[in-house]
């Protein structure tokens, strides 16, 4: 692994990370903010996945959360959105390919061979993190933005007993009826019986979340119709999911939405990380 | 004036704004954070100076103002750093031209045709925004960022009774004495004996700031030899100004060391605005 920066950050470090990941066959960035009470000890870790077209470094430098973080003395994970490089397929569209994995394993031609996405967020990149920085696996929550939220939603409740909660900015959380899903499952995966276990909606009919959940969405997000919120929203009520679903009037799918309400994230995940 | 996007954030709005100026024969851009409270009458103004390189937009996405000047009822000018476009000078230089106008009024060919951000910051702009938005006027401050810092140390000395309060994070502010200085004047103005007025340090020692002042500079900033701090903290006790200058530990020079502090200097500058 190697240190690509590491900079000064509300009396912590955010540092940004360079290693060979064994899933996607590339090399994969990500950034980590560690408070300064991880100096002490291993500190609770709150995951941000973020959305389509962002890197590793959109959410670092504009979500405001190192704030929050440093107030409550939980680190912050934000991973790249999918492999990247020369070798690595794309395509003209910006939401398929590079910048938009959908943290899913991808098994169709071409994108098989490095579009490992959850494998990378599930497994291989936690054991990264335990294994070298101050961080206490066994407290982990996770967030996300529209694609990234999707992220957040569906491997909290796919992974049971992983996260102690789990939020959402805007999420994209019913996809399998969207065009932002069924075009990126189609072309990753093929065969639509295998789209279920990635859909937050039907995630939700089928068990839902066990613990507590908070998805904020804006009245005025430009992307409202690919969202799902409306069958999300109704699956959530019927399962009596532990939660809120707020929506936020006048806001849109942008970061300047996402940082006003980053302290509320926080600190409810922080409720749920250290009681 | 065109109104290039507005933005819900933090209960208010956060608006990128372009107009044809008068000063600099050019578009400009600025963004402009109001807060709830101006749906309900004008209210005070921060200004922010962005330092090299940087547009309106760096410190509007990254320095995390909007959550603090929401607290404080506060407005939020981020006004470009030079006049741009296919007609305008440049230079292959990062610190030169396009993104490096050093908030002077250039006077040499080719610079001298554009090149004029005293005017712009300083008279234009103001006009602009005090008759277009619900901003009182009468109550502004100002702070900024390296070139941004020099340019706000500057402007609150020179323009005697405007400003309540002046800020700055890692200001350039010995020009004179500095290659981030002398290089720029050189190229616009040449003569070396109008240079004293565009000295943070200089004007100190020739009367100082009516106000309190507040400046943050890391003890791990990169570009520390450059920006002459010793020159400043030693004209700053001679004058015996009101006014805190700290050294912040293991901060450099980046965005990530800015918004660990934006909350002190928003409420140092609330405090001036409205009291």
């Amino acid at each position: 692994m190697e240190t690509l920066s590491e900079n000064r950050s509300f009396g912590g470090t955010q540092g940004v990370y360079k290693h060979m990941s064994m899933a996607t066959g590339t090399n994969m960035t990500f950034g980590l903010f560690l408070p300064a009470e991880a100096a002490d000890g291993p500190v609770p870790l709150l995951w941000f996945l973020s959305g389509l077209t962002c890197t590793h470094e959109n959410a670092m430098t504009k979500a405001g959360a190192q704030a929050w973080a440093a107030d409550h003395g939980i680190g912050l994970c934000f991973p790249d959105t999918s492999p990247r490089g020369e070798g690595v397929p794309n395509d003209d569209a910006y939401d398929l390919g590079q910048g938009a994995g959908f943290y899913i394993d991808a098994t169709r031609v071409p994108w098989s061979e490095h579009f490992k996405m959850w494998t990378y967020i599930a497994e291989e990149l936690p054991h990264l993190l335990g294994a070298n920085f101050a961080l206490d696996m066994d407290r982990q929550s996770i967030t996300g933005h529209s694609m990234g939220g999707h992220g957040a939603l569906t491997m909290a409740m796919a992974l049971k007993g992983r996260f102690k909660s789990v939020s959402a900015f805007a999420p994209i959380c019913n996809p399998t009826q969207s065009d932002w899903g069924r075009k990126q499952f189609a072309a990753y995966w093929g065969d639509e019986a295998n789209w279920g276990p990635h859909d937050a909606t039907l995630l939700m009919q089928g068990g839902g979340f066990d613990g507590p959940m908070l998805v904020d969405t804006g009245t005025e997000d430009q992307f409202w119709d690919l969202l799902g919120t409306e069958a999300f929203a109704a699956a959530f009520t019927a399962r009596k999911q532990e939660g809120q679903l707020r929506l936020q009037k006048g806001y849109d799918h942008s970061y300047f939405f996402i940082s006003s309400f980053m302290e509320d994230h926080i600190a409810f995940h922080a409720d749920a990380l250290w009681h």
